[in-house]
């Protein structure tokens, strides 16, 4: 049997995944980031259950490896997200942030 | 708090995510499935927690679809996957299987 | 030897591939069309000697196909797309348009 | 109006672009990268015009790399590409390479 909160953690998953591997490679510049933000944030939240979406391109790390060619290719240490994802009256909240150089998704609550 | 089935289902979606918007548009032909399906699931195997992955995609449906041109762009219809995510002691058994025109990933089992 | 026209006509041809490799598979919408529109041709106007990048994702076509989950996954069906890149002096103008249910990406004009 | 080798070198940088953005952020290990390789290739001569795909993962850049998680996500840095397009009895070889941290993608004879 599956409960309803890890059905709800199993949806919360497959966004994170969508979200970074659709948009991984991208280019990007800071003049470019702010479409990319919102447009991350609104192509996830079409998926079902996922009632929120939140993008924040860290500019300054941006700036600082633009800085040669004026753009970079979208990896995880460029970004942060929170998303929520409502199942069968669960709220599972999530969020990416860079750990030790690596992009790590996690389970902030389930309500 | 987040229990340790909720955390290995929330893995087991980052895969299916992960594994569906990496490899959704790549041309695929008849002559090159066998290598598609090999990479996808070693690929997907290398994130955390991931023990097994298998990709079958559906030679029928893809011949009849690559007839014009020769070849497609990978969707969900072309393919069944089926995960074994092991967290903590915990195994999450999911699948994706085409439902009424949809990609539906979905969790077999919490064990 | 490479002349200018021809390493002008592949650079033109990289952003196509890009463009719809980066962004082929997105879930898309009616109301998420416009901000995938513009992070596309925002992004893909980071590469050099891309001058500029239109995207017109087909309303109609996707409100029909969207019809029964509210969205879909994008695809050449659902967008034109015309690019100006420029290099060494030569100007290349490309567009991809559907034809016979494939998108083609074709060059318009080197002047 | 469009040449055959100016045409022929369009198709060479869509390749190209197809590529890169289609597989750049795949999960990759040096146990995973024989069955990348393999699929990479086979993937990309689907497209028209497509004779020949070489993609060659860097073993030793990517083992160092590897060495923190067990896997990266490919970029550029840890792969070079050959191809060979022939459109209209033109052959137009390319190739990609590491140049001052990006991937630089070159057309080395137009024939």
């Amino acid at each position: 049997m599956v409960t309803d909160p890890q059905q709800a953690c199993f949806e919360a998953g497959i966004k994170f995944g969508s979200l970074y591997h659709q948009f991984a490679g991208t280019p990007l510049s800071p003049e470019s980031a702010p479409s990319l933000e919102r447009a991350m944030a609104e192509a996830i939240e079409n998926q079902p259950f996922c009632e929120a979406v939140d993008v924040d391109i860290d500019e300054e790390a941006l700036a600082e490896a633009a800085d040669d060619h004026g753009y970079v290719e979208l990896t995880g240490r460029f970004m942060e997200v929170q998303m929520r994802i409502v199942y069968e009256g669960v709220t599972v909240r999530t969020e990416m942030v860079m750990e030790d150089g690596y992009p790590l998704m996690q389970v902030v609550a389930v309500e």
